[in-house]
């Protein structure tokens, strides 16, 4: 998986820090994958307060429905999740192996299995046999530590060339408590939903509600404003746990996510949150630009966005940008198929800081080699006034390369 | 542009035969390319009625706004079309080359302005030179004759790799009609709209009104069931014209579309409007594989639509079917995604006559060899019933190859 590694990766791949109240443990379960680690067990050793946004998918996968109903219990002390196989549109064999793989997990921890999160991500619809990485699974419970944040990150790959993880500090009541992300994404990456499986810890103590509160307002212009390939998986899952365990330095208990005074902890989680998104586009199967699409001028933000979606994974702009083709005219053909009001005559276009396109046509100081210049950039900024009201969006994306149609024309077999 | 044929493409290109009160020429006027034709015009002797459909984008072409504001004229003497540039994007300079394309034509031709249509086909954003071939405009109208039909196909192409024409006859009242029809597709190629260029012309005695119903019916399940690359142009333009010729030879006059009289007719335009998109299809950018794909068991016959098409547009089951790989979990992923109700414990999935998956999971008696052998024929068929009731509904579309990148990412430079 990792001989090819994105150029967008990032030069080094950090290891986290420690985070209070969590202990990690992975491990090579063969589960598909042959000499790499599969599975994954986060223990939480007191309860945390956990948050969720799953895929929107009608077929959602075992472990989703499992999360989903878990998450009304409000407390997690485990969480368990395996590459190789999504557990997705196996039936009830399905439901029977996420209910196995919990029990097991309940008992190593010495937890409740409704204090048990799963997830799930690989292959859909093989049936997946829990039992052979039960023994596994109850050895990690005895050999996790604080350590291996980013060797967690690494067991839940699939086509991804790097492990994602990301660590800041906030503060919150004059203490300083850490916020942990590692995410892993790739391909059948879209918005309108969870995206693919990310998991973030803080040591911050903060009500479940609270937290839910937070995770849905952070994930509107993070993980649902990327997109690689439009496709929106079965198993997509993105959790949010707060230890608590920086209460014992002093910070303060948190219960309603307005408070003021998680205003720095607000903006720290949603930065993190755009990194961990921006990570994993950065790794889109087969990329090799990353893409930043700011919509301005449309009649609302939603707008905006669906606009921006549109440019963002309209197949012609992605493949102009992988040939570093200043193709504007695909610009302005993703904004017309958008469905959403756009004034023709007035639009504009730019490519990084160079106006290509004013009040409806070419504009009259174009300079083609100026245009291909910013093409040749690893990142691309495109931006567009669709000229009717004030309504703004930013989406990132990546390029459409032979690679992705390599890596999916084959990933299977 | 026809180095690499499509290996989709029909075994031989037929010449059509000559239709009543229709002449055609074409000419290199060296609007983008060299050393081909890039001007059709269609002179209809005595005024034809006309019947269009249009591309939904909002940032439609300027030919594009043109014909619709003549479609209410009813009548129509010239048709000219060009390949090389969209004339769309190009503001008010686009709308005068259109004024100025009409013009040249209906002095040549000697009709009135308003019984002009146009189109154009090529890069966006370009300013087209209308001047620079009005006097090859003027010369075709000299020149055109009863054939070259097929001339006029090679004349339209962009990116196809064949020309498209088709042809049948229908009785109606005892009398044969002809229908002939040309089209050209290959990319920005999606449904929603009546999607690229295609021209069709019957000596049937046809009233405007009646023409556009059966158009605007006859499209739905053809060229609105139709995808590429999920892409909408800003010129799509589908139009009938009926030269009425036929009334001659004793073809009754038509005025109302559910006359029991058309019903041959009506079914015979139907299939002959089905063969054009089909063979937009066949030579889809980059094809390699023809895919249809039914969807049944849906609430109604537009959420089978929907799930359809959330299936042929979807990247990853697009490159499964160009890596031949039988990858049905990706068709839960697409169904999951549509948004339309399915229900993930009743689905059934079949790659040809191999049933893949039953029961919300993979068939007890699935064979991977059986279902890898059907993905290795030229034309896939896909079949999903979702089980929630009885709405139905059947798309096309091709795979999705490293040559569409290729194609996609050096088309304008």
């Amino acid at each position: 998986m990792t001989e090819n590694v994105s150029p967008l990766a990032p030069e080094h791949i950090a290891e986290l820090p420690a985070l209070e109240g969590v202990r990690i443990a992975t491990a090579a379960a063969g589960i598909k994958y042959a000499d790499r680690t599969d599975l994954m067990l986060m223990v939480f050793d007191r309860p945390a307060t956990v948050a969720g946004v799953f895929t929107q998918s009608l077929c959602a996968s075992a472990p989703v429905d499992f999360c989903r109903a878990n998450l009304a219990g409000g407390a997690a002390r485990a969480l368990v999740v395996n590459s190789g196989n999504a557990n997705a549109f196996t039936g009830k064999k399905g439901s029977e192996a996420a209910r196995i793989t919990a029990e097991t997990a309940a008992a190593a921890v010495g937890c409740k299995l409704e204090e048990v999160f799963l997830a799930s991500t690989g292959v859909i619809g093989e049936p997946m046999d829990a039992g052979a990485f039960a023994d596994t699974l109850t050895a990690l419970a005895k050999s996790a530590d604080d350590a291996g944040w980013t060797d967690a990150a690494r067991a839940i790959m699939t086509t991804d060339t790097y492990p994602k993880v990301t660590t800041r500090t906030a503060v919150i009541g004059g203490v300083e408590v850490r916020i942990n992300g590692i995410a892993k994404g790739a391909g059948m990456i879209a918005p309108d939903m969870a995206t693919m499986l990310s998991f973030v810890v803080t040591d911050a103590d903060i009500s479940g509600d609270a937290l839910q509160s937070l995770l849905s307002e952070g994930v509107d212009s993070t993980f649902n404003a990327i997109t690689v390939d439009s496709d929106t998986s079965t198993s997509d899952t993105l959790m949010l746990f707060a230890t608590g365990a920086a209460a014992e330095r002093g910070a303060p208990r948190i219960s309603d996510a307005n408070d003021p005074i998680i205003a720095d902890f607000r903006s720290v989680l949603f930065d993190l949150l755009k990194d961990l998104a921006h990570q994993i586009v950065r790794d889109g199967e087969g990329a090799r630009k990353m893409v930043e699409i700011t919509v301005r001028g449309a009649a609302s933000d939603a707008a905006a966005k669906t606009i921006a979606l549109s440019i963002a994974n309209s197949p012609l702009v992605k493949t102009a940008v992988a040939g570093e083709d200043a193709n504007w005219g695909r610009i302005v053909m993703a904004v017309g198929k958008a469905g959403q009001q756009a004034h023709r005559d007035r639009l504009r276009i730019w490519f990084g800081d160079i106006r290509v396109a004013v009040d409806g046509e070419r504009d009259p100081d174009y300079s083609e080699d100026a245009a291909a210049a910013v093409m040749k950039r690893e990142k691309i900024d495109i931006a567009v006034d669709v000229g009717v009201s004030d309504g703004v969006a930013t989406v990132w994306t990546c390029d459409l390369t032979k690679d992705y149609v390599a890596i999916n024309g084959d990933y299977r077999s």
